[in-house]
């Protein structure tokens, strides 16, 4: 199936330049959603939208959509191939996260044209605004508003961690369009994009066919004990904190490790009271972070870990409260979507496996209102949001050339 | 064996009104070493002292001796029999700790003269200076320098905490005495103390008779491994420097719990990096505390840490370091007073047991010069330095008619 490859040269120069967008005095790349920083990164990919010849719409959440409708030949639907990311960026960020998959699609549009393709419905890529979240809560802002899922004037309404307003914002760097978010209803939506974990690198394989992403159920753990002589209380006697605390980490562990799924848990943060060298800890405040791809497996997660607390809570005569800090259900992308990945690899005789993303993505918002999925490159170490994220420029040619593949194929007049 | 029982009155109103001295504005009790509250503390003991018909001498350090050598009748030997502790305190502390011991000796040694009892030898009761040592450290140190384990001059020369230089604060409230510690040599040195653990309490048991003395091991463990993403990095490749720690306390409480000894292990600091929800731990931070009576049990314990971090510095793939802190031997008390203790419980139809100070006490210092041991009393909730520390008159009574007896016994002319 595949035929023609991307110009790697136009790719590669594309992402290098805008990923020297946006840095402070430092040398940092810091583009956060509609800063200063982030009008600049806009201007120049929507003058490379228009260079290519797209029409470059923008919405009221400020999303950029470039859109091709090529002028000759029978467009035959309406709605849209959408293919897209963002790019914005967190604080001191590496060139790839979010750029890759928005610059990418770009490069396929052009590479098709200059074929003389001619799809039999639109091509649009799309950059969303603020996926990172970094400036503006919540992440996955502009895709979660074009699906309908948040009010756009309530976005709009957002104030950052600067207390700057989004909407005004927007206004001021010039990127408040028009268009209602959703105006044009994607018939499909594909997003490549880095992997951001350490899998495909190790693993040897150049292509991740993203069948899922995992849902995210995140609580803060309190136990409470007693705060007594380190030397004078036998074991027996002691009601402590820290221990307790330990149990669960390892129960945690033997249960993913038990699972052989991809069920993740994960304890970041931790805090000891009083925090002494020779005093029982009276008070463990942790965090929980567990991810699965099946929401039913999720679930009983959830309640494992609720009914082990109970359990250590007895043992330990420890007092445990939990609290849910976050919860997102887990998206399962288009199966067709998902093999015709694994296909396109195949031709370009490119080892592929499916895969579950274990970050958020704008996919995992428009997954809600279009059949989805993504394609995964290898990062170097599994590093991201950070300078030190890489991925080999093999890697990102041949990643843009499975997309090249799967848009034509989906955009053919066979389908 | 037992006879007259002391003043309990008076020794309860002399417990009351010391723990009225050293106030801070906000009612807190604030006696630290060395310092004007301590001066009015020391003014008191050495007035009732003096009263009582003792000869009080200081030394250079500033422990305050009171001593009864009986006018009347045969002293046969010159080396005293030494009761004590300390009456320094920590900050907002409670009323027993040390004053205990202190002021139950003076009640020993009124009740015995007003008898008209003769001692074959001296009877001494000493505060030592700076038990506590909040202010100026080491701990213990008025008892250390008695037993010779710490020059006297490097000991004044001690900075504290606020600044000031122990030697001078001590010519400043007028208790750089002129004697040289550990001018008088114990014959023997009792300590009565409140446990400031639970099990006197939880087994209703009002007589502690101290066997020996918990050594201690302090040690800080650091872990390092890779900061990765919560959701993207599988639980195969992870590097959790928060798991390790985990498995270490568990692994800890798991031995102590099995070792059916008075081994215990703690582990009371606990700090993650970087302490994020989303992120994988690339380090951990904590402290372990192993305290045993036995040294080569001791020895052992940190020996099967070690072992057991190697074990998991391997299994999860994590670099672990650990540096010592502190470490003290153990002291096995004099068997013939334990013995004796126990004698003078039973005759009183109180129920004692042997037991472990998992505390450090000025008994230990002295023991490397004496046969030494130590009475403990039962402390509600285990609770200390707190002012909720609580003994209940009846125990802080039946204790001091223990160390009545107990004194009445070695000083009698069948000694």
């Amino acid at each position: 199936m595949s035929g023609s490859s991307i110009n790697s040269e136009r790719l590669l120069g594309h992402l290098r330049e805008l990923g020297d967008i946006g840095r402070d005095a430092d040398g940092r790349l810091v583009r956060l959603a509609a800063s200063d920083n982030e009008k600049l990164g806009r201007d120049r990919v929507s003058s490379w939208m228009r260079d290519a010849g797209l029409e470059v719409a923008v919405d009221r959440i400020g999303n950029i959509l470039g859109i091709w409708k090529p002028a000759h030949g029978t467009v035959v639907a309406d709605t849209p191939l959408m293919l897209g990311s963002h790019i914005d960026t967190v604080i001191n960020a590496g060139i790839y996260d979010g750029c890759y998959g928005v610059l990418s699609g770009l490069e396929v549009i052009e590479t098709l044209n200059s074929e003389g393709f001619v799809p039999v419905r639109p091509i649009v890529v799309c950059a969303f605004t603020n996926e990172e979240g970094v400036r503006y809560a919540p992440d996955m802002m502009g895709s979660l508003v074009y699906a309908g899922g948040l009010d756009v004037d309530e976005a709009l309404a957002t104030v950052g961690t600067d207390g700057t307003v989004l909407g005004q914002e927007l206004v001021r760097i010039g990127y408040a369009g028009r268009h209602e978010p959703g105006f044009l209803k994607p018939h499909a939506y594909i997003e490549l994009h880095i992997e951001q974990g350490p899998v495909l690198e190790r693993e040897g394989i150049p292509v991740g066919a993203v069948e899922n992403l995992q849902g995210i159920s995140w609580q803060r753990v309190t136990i409470e004990g007693d705060a007594n002589h380190a030397g004078t209380t036998p074991i027996s006697m002691r009601r402590d904190a820290g221990l307790a605390a330990a149990r669960v980490i390892t129960f945690l562990r033997a249960r993913a490790e038990a699972s052989n799924t991809a069920m993740v848990a994960t304890v970041g943060c931790m805090t000891f009271e009083p925090n002494a060298i020779n005093v029982i800890p009276s008070k463990a405040t942790f965090t929980v972070d567990l991810r699965d791809p099946d929401d039913d497996r999720l679930q009983a997660e959830e309640a494992a870990l609720a009914r082990f607390l109970k359990t250590v809570a007895t043992q330990e005569q420890v007092l445990i409260t939990s609290e849910r800090l976050a919860r997102f259900q887990p998206v399962t992308f288009d199966r067709d979507i998902v093999a015709l990945v694994e296909r396109a690899a195949a031709a370009r005789n490119l080892k592929s496996r499916r895969m579950t993303s274990g970050a958020g993505h704008d996919a995992q918002m428009i997954a809600t209102i279009a059949p989805s999925a993504m394609i995964f490159v290898p990062s170097i170490g599994g590093i991201s949001h950070n300078p030190k994220e890489f991925t080999r420029d093999a890697d990102l040619v041949a990643g843009a050339n499975i997309l090249l593949d799967v848009v034509r194929e989906l955009t053919s007049s066979k389908q």
